[in-house]
């Protein structure tokens, strides 16, 4: 069964790593929100995209859910010495994926070929895309500072602006990456990932013709909200804030005009027959992926999903 | 007494290292070479500035004569994995004066307003100038690879392509620093050191304005040249591949429209007599700084042969 999944940060991570420790590489292609990438010391900076492939590589560091594992911090001490910002904390081995790949994009190269290229010295073997080469920026209008930058409002900020809405920067100029709409045409389901629909989903769905080639495809969703509150990430308070009640049911709703079939956790199981009435057939499982192995069991409960509705 | 000393890498960098020993800080000021900077990585980098500022700290490697002294290399390794070059190797603290300097750059911060910030954090009191805030690029022109950028042809290629000639990048429209002038100005005399006289002396001179503003001046020169060799770098090879028989008289002849004094080495005594045939004061003493006694000992020597001079 070939899968595509969409996928933000952390909690899509989480469920890739499983989808990788349980189908065939070539079954598995990960479309990565590029919106929240920025620019910090001159140097390019995808939280999303490295999130993914350390996550996968086994060299994420679990606790923080951001950077590496067994990580030191010599540069950015000394950088917090002469003066520099400390709001965005680089460790040095992260350092070196952000400084080779600013080389590698002045040397004209793609982002998507460069993920390639670093996916092979760390021995990922699933496909990750980025969603698009091009330079898509979230940005957050907040009640407090208007317009900020996502990275802004979410590490600078700590997601304590009240939020207004999004825009993303660029989108309707930046085609797909090269890659992306022929893995969506391939694939059997796409999987949209426990991910922010609103910052981390989103963009990705905004990309010109990724949306529309997902008509007629099997695509299920499994809810980041998880008896009212996100896992991790501001996704519960952004609904709050723009006028939703933060919970599964809201981001059935947020997807139902795109998905087949939606997950939630066990937790949430009375919400099940008001997400039937979307008109969407429904999964309750464990969606808590505190392990390894809930990684790979929310995996394979996903895929009999899937499986029971091809 | 108020001296202006102009250097380059390492050689400067110990002459100024024992002039600031024995001189109040107001009464230095060091006109550093900035041709030798680069770009790799995205990266700001400014070698001589780095060595002469890291050397006055007390922070440079004094094994390596660049970098700083108790380095790590984890970011430069992982980019090495990656597949990125190794040719230019950085430390992560090194790693940390480059990425801030190009945030502070990218911000608008001109390189001198960077270099007093950082001297200040390093707790270096002489005032430190580039030769300019604009960027000009050294190029030497190789018999084997045409026109290399200079730590192409220094680095990379280890100094080992023949010299023809030289070209200093942007230098007709750069303007000195702020207080480059005002310090040549200000001070009662100007101390050439001990650095390579093609590519860390002449660009300095060669910026509009500097060696207009030492006519009338008393400026003495240190021979980099002992005993027809280079201490460090690749002068002497650049003497005899332009054609010149590399030693201290050749030094002295470079400069003698310039200069009213030359300093040379113990071991070069027998080219006084044919060194003052060119109207110059020499003064002969032990040159070779090898540890930092022999630093101030040298500056001490040069103040004092200063002194007979005023």
């Amino acid at each position: 069964m070939k899968i595509v999944a969409l996928a933000g940060g952390v909690g899509g991570a989480k469920l890739v790593h499983g989808f990788g420790k349980v189908l065939a590489a070539e079954d598995l292609a990960i479309i990565v929100n590029t919106g929240d990438d920025f620019e910090h010391f001159g140097l390019y900076i995808c939280p999303d995209l490295d999130t993914v492939c350390y996550t996968l590589a086994g060299l994420a560091n679990s606790d923080t859910g951001w950077g590496r594992a067994d990580e030191t911090w010599t540069t950015i001490t000394k950088i917090v010495e002469l003066g520099g910002p400390d709001w965005f904390r680089l460790g040095d081995l992260d350092f070196a994926t952000h400084i080779e790949r600013t080389r590698r994009m002045r040397a004209g190269q793609s982002l998507s070929q460069i993920v390639n290229s670093f996916c092979k010295t760390w021995n990922v073997t699933p496909t990750i895309l980025p969603m698009s080469d091009d330079r898509i920026r979230t940005k957050v209008e907040t009640q407090e500072y208007g317009w900020l930058d996502f990275q802004e409002y979410f590490v600078k900020y700590k997601c304590s602006p009240r939020v207004k809405g999004f825009n993303f920067q660029h989108i309707e100029n930046s085609p797909p990456a090269p890659g992306v709409i022929e893995s969506i045409a391939k694939a059997d389901a796409v999987v949209i990932c426990p991910s922010n629909p609103w910052v981390s989903i989103d963009p990705i769905l905004a990309v010109s013709g990724i949306r529309s080639s997902l008509i007629g495809k099997l695509v299920i969703a499994v809810s980041p909200i998880v008896a009212g509150k996100a896992i991790k990430g501001p996704a519960a308070k952004m609904y709050a804030e723009l006028g939703y009640k933060p919970s599964a049911l809201t981001v059935a709703e947020h997807y139902s005009e795109l998905i087949r079939g939606f997950v939630l956790d066990n937790s949430d199981e009375s919400l099940r027959s008001a997400i039937e009435q979307l008109n969407l057939h429904v999964l309750t499982t464990n969606t808590l992926m505190t392990g390894v192995k809930n990684r790979i069991q929310l995996a394979e409960d996903v895929l009999n999903f899937i499986g029971s509705l091809i």
